[in-house]
Parts: structure tokens; sequence; C-alpha cells
């Protein structure tokens, strides 16, 4: 089967842009002498995740418990739920550590880190704020080794200390990602020192985010770097740099629906759902992409720099500032449309349409959905 | 069961207000004189959609095939695909159409009018641009007519025209959304008019946005109202007078997952995919609520105007200007959270927990995700 025969919208995975994102960023892990902990996040898949797990290392970050469960269903031995756990919670986690290999997560209060004395299958990573300002706490936090002494009276395994460099986003230039990565580091190592100074053991030190591990010169202290996006790309990681434009890996499959050569717009069948409202290339000083950049069905850039300027929940607008090519986008016609933000836009898809270059389908992955 | 017990992030929906909301509508449609055709893309469940269901009308709409055939599947009667169909859906609209009563669809292309002549069983909508400027015809369009002609000659049922105001939600006063359902209903009407004029029966007139359709004076020369969000509601529709915001009807339901007194914030597990990262408000002068605003578990406004600020996948940052209560949601208390625009909120959740106020779960819906 071809795109050109399948239901539109829909989302296309290029496997072989997959494989070569996922090889320099495991490169890059070596390179830096530590292992590559796969974000599943973005893709939540498992057939993605295969291909993306560091064979030194094993193990997987997920956001949800959805996607821990899903994991673990496929013998994924390292699980790490990379949100701060709540005690709700804990019950659901503790069934599938049951069951898992290893199953951790994150936490950075006194409270969580006794709730977990009932659970002691379930390791604690204690989350460290390395300037993201969202979760975590200050590596000169009092409650670091307060919380780690609660867990060991408790009997519950530390995994070791974590941060997440989201303010990488912030930042525009791979200098000032590589400060950023440079933040996460000494944040999350300093951190790691003061506990092992009070006498804890601290086998893991993960940090990461795509910005800061592709942008990282050193991961001195580190065990793992952490990221998700870079399987997949997308239009604001290119934007800052983390990968070129050509190789974003996912697109969304639309259909021409109609042709208004009267305001030069063209309407496809993707919208504010299948793309996702996320605008993050808004903030691009060059690069505001709309939400999405319009290839042509075998991914090629052959269309001119057509972008999707106005979406409503089932329709996406091409406007164009040159004459829009009424002629070789009839009704019917599909192209592919690059987005801003990968994990939104892949978020409510429940498959991948796997192409190998060009459209042919030579696979259809199943992927999860909602939580 | 209670929310209080109930896994986050989930949708939850208040089935008594949505019955006012459905009621006040039917009443108002009954008003006017004209039938009520619920646009069930928002809430995409079956539920929902018998409690929305105008029986002296007995249709929807919907806004993708998955839609329609899930509704067919339960027997609606008639199905209005309510967006402009493309050569490769008809196919598949064509079996749905075989087993349902009532099958139609958008066009608004000569093309189009040619390719449904071989599937005489899909009756066709000819759609009118009165303002929008997204899809349909202009109603003075040449192709109006002649569109109208080649149904006929291909022995294809013409439903009617209809007609979207979606302009309504640049309006920010009642009397400029009233003027957009005047443009509404004049476009669609003068429409019909000529198609009668041309001698061609018309027998729908349909015109519809949930705005116009609230502040409509006049439906002389319709035949139905269609509308979607009104069911549910949003901070955007009570934004610009659509409802009441204690009459809007979903919200998600969260858990706090971190503490942060020293910058004033809360953080809760709901974030950019469980809240949707639209951004509406923030075009109202007076209305920006950030991706949210929280509510207690009962869904009442009793933690003062606390709204989400910032929000990553499954992160969301409540940031107040006054400090926030965080005696009163310690880690893992539940918060409800509307939203700016449910249909993208609703749209990646897979099920609504249904209360009738308070937070006991007096029911679960299933409903339709992706495509």
């Amino acid at each position: 089967m071809r795109l050109i025969e399948a239901a539109t919208p829909a989302l296309v995975l290029d496997r072989g842009k997959l494989r070569r994102n996922c090889e320099r960023m495991l490169a890059k892990a070596r390179s830096l002498g530590v292992g590559l902990r796969p974000h599943m996040k973005t893709l939540k898949s498992i057939d993605a995740a295969r291909i993306a797990i560091d064979p030194s290392h094993g193990g997987i970050a997920v956001s949800t418990l959805k996607e821990a469960s899903y994991f673990a269903d496929y013998g994924i031995a390292d699980l790490q739920y990379a949100v701060c756990i709540t005690p709700d919670k804990l019950p659901q986690a503790a069934a599938i550590a049951a069951h898992a290999l290893g199953f951790s997560a994150f936490i950075d209060s006194v409270e969580m880190a006794r709730a977990l004395a009932d659970y002691p299958r379930i390791a604690a990573w204690i989350e460290i704020d390395s300037g993201e300002h969202r979760t975590g706490l200050a590596p000169d936090d009092d409650r670091l080794i307060h919380i780690a002494a609660i867990l060991k009276s408790a009997g519950v395994p530390l995994a070791g200390v974590a941060t997440h460099g989201g303010h990488s986003y912030g930042e525009r230039t791979p200098e000032g990602i590589a400060a950023v990565a440079e933040q996460e580091r000494l944040a999350v190592v300093s951190a790691a020192e003061r506990l092992r100074a009070a006498g804890f053991a601290v086998p893991g030190v993960s940090a990461g985010s795509t910005p800061t591990s592709v942008h990282r010169a050193s991961a001195d202290g580190l065990t793992e770097l952490r990221a998700g996006v870079y399987m997949a790309g997308d239009l604001f990681q290119s934007g800052i740099a983390s990968l070129a434009e050509d190789e974003i890996a996912v697109s969304v499959l639309a259909s021409v629906i109609a042709h208004k050569p009267e305001r030069n717009q063209i309407v496809v069948d993707a919208g504010g759902l299948a793309l996702s409202k996320d605008r993050s290339t808004a903030a691009l000083a060059d690069g505001d992409l709309g939400f999405g950049l319009v290839l042509d069905i075998n991914g090629e850039a052959s269309l001119g720099r057509l972008t999707v300027d106005g979406v409503s929940q089932e329709h996406g607008e091409i406007r164009g500032a040159a004459p829009l090519p009424f002629e070789r986008l009839p009704i019917g016609a599909r192209v592919r449309i690059l987005t801003n933000h990968v994990c939104m836009t892949a978020a409510i898809h429940d498959r991948y349409l796997v192409v190998d270059g060009g459209e042919e389908i030579v696979e259809v992955w199943d992927k999860l959905i909602g939580w």
C-alpha cells in the first residue's frame, strides 16, 4: 500500500530517518562516555523503542503510567517514570513494578519519600531543578539529604538524581544551549556529590533534553543522557539546530479538500487536531512556520516554503505569498506536513504509517494514545 | 467511585450542565422556528448525542468519517459530514451511507459534484462561504448552479446549502456576533433562493456556529441551526458570552504533583496534552486565562482565579499573583481545570467521567478519539 491510498489525516514515520536520528544520538552518548535513555513520551511505540534503546543501557523514560505499563508488557528492563509521582499513582506503579524488571519514578518532596516507604519495589530518582523551574529541588536544597535518609531508612532504593534542562528551549544558539547543558550537568552532579559526601550511594546521574544532549560538550559525572524528541525531530528542533529539517522523521499526511485561487488558498484535511495547535516556531526569529511546513507526498521539499497558516479542528489553510501550486495539488492530492512540536502532534494519533523514503508503506506501527 | 479515586489526568463531564446547555440551545432553535443539528465533533460520544439530538430533527453533524461510522452504528438517522469530502473518502463514505438511514457530505467544487456521480447514496450539501473564507462558495458564485445541475443529472440528491460562520469567533460583542449570524443567514438563504429560482429543490438550509446560534435574532429561510461547542462550553465561549462560566460542562481532572512555595508555584499532572495548547482566551481583552482556570474537585470556583500559566507535555504550572493555597492543595490533591477550547481538549481523551454536580462519578461514557 502507498500513502496515496491511505486515509487522511494520518501520521507518517520515515524509518530510515528515525534510525539515523537514533544512531546519531547514541554516537553522541558514546563519544561522551555515557549511556542513553531514550524518552518514549514522544513516539510511544515499542517498534520505535527497539530502534532507540541503547543496548549497553537497556532503559527508557516514560511520561505516563500507561506508557510504563505498555513498555513493561514488552519486557523493557528499566522503566523510568520521569514525572514526579503522587500518592494515588503508587498502587498502579507498584503493580507495574511487580512484573517489570526495574521501575523507578521521580520525586522531589519529603512527603513522597515517606509515601514510597510502603512501595519498596519502586526505586526513586530525586529530581533536581537545574534552572527550568518546573519541578525538582535546587542542588543545595536541605531536603535532598533528608529525602535520601528517609528512603534509606524505609528500604526504598535510590536510583539516583535526575534533571531536565527544559529551559534549553528558550535558547536560540548552540552556545546558549551548550551553556544550559553545562548547568544541567553541574546541578545534577553537585547534587550527587552532596549525597555521596553524606554517605549515600548514588548509582544514576541522569540529565537531558534533546537540545542539551545534542549540544553538550561534557558529560563528566553523568551516567546517562535522557532525551526523546530527537528520534522524530520537528520544526522547532530544526529551528534551534538539534537536527536538519530534512532529518525530521515524522510528518502528517493530509489531503487537499478545497481550492480558493481567488484568495490564493488551499485547504487540507489536517487541522488543529491532526497537526496540534503548538506554535513554538513563532518564537524563532526567522523560523515561524505557522502550524507546519508542507512537503510533497514523498516527504520532499519540492513545493517551495508552503506553510499551514491557519487551522480549525479538521481544516488546515495554506496561504501563500507567491501563487500556490494549484495544478500540482488538485483536490484529493496528498501532502506531508512537518509540525512544530512532534510530541504534541504524535500524541493524538494511534498508529504510524511507516515509510523508508518515498511513499511506499513498509509497515504500520501501533502507538499509545491517551492516559 | 469518586473523582478523588480516579486516575489523572482525566476528562470530567457534568451531565446536569450538559443537559441544561442542550435544552437551552434546543429552546433557542424552537423559538426561531427551526430544527437543531448538534455537531458531535466536540463531544464524540453517543451518550452525549442522545441528550443533544433534537427529537423533531433527528440529525447530527460530524467532522470525520470515523465519527460518521460510529454514530451510524448506533442508528443515528441523519449524518451530515460537515467538511468538504474528497474523492479518496468516497468509498468509505459510501459504505457508511449503505447502512445509515441518511448520509450527506459537504462539497464546494465542480470536481466533487462530478465525483459524487458514482455514489448516489451520498447526498450533497453545497457549502456556502458566508465570510469565514475557509471553504465554501460565495452565494453569487456561478458554480453554484453548475454544481446543482451536475448533481441532478447524475441522480445525486441535493441535501441543501450549508454555511459555518466561523468568523464569529473574531467578534467580541453580542451585537458583532449577531451581525455575523445575519451574514450567515443572508448568504445561505440567498444561495438557496438562487438555486430554487433555477429550478432546483433545496430541502435543507443549514447555518451555524455556537456563537451565531446563541446570538441569532432571525432564522427566516433556514431549516436548521448547526452547532457543537455549546453542549460543553469552554472559557473562550464564556468569554464571548455564549454561556456563563459556571455552565461549562467539561473539565480536566488533575492531581497536584509538586509545591514550589519559593516561587509561589503549584505543578499539576495535566499539561499541554491533557489541556491542549489552545490559547484562544489570549485574544480576549480581559479574559486571558492561560491554559485553563483551576476549580476545586467539585467543579466550584472556590480557589480564587487560579490559572494554569505554563504547560509542558504532562506538566501544568499554576503561578499566582496572590499567595497560592498550598495547604488546601497538598501533593495528590485533585483540581478540575476549565480549558480554552473544549474541542481541542476533549479530542485526546477516550472517555468521560460523568458527574452530576459534586464529585461522585455516576457514569463513564466512552468517546471517540483519532481518525
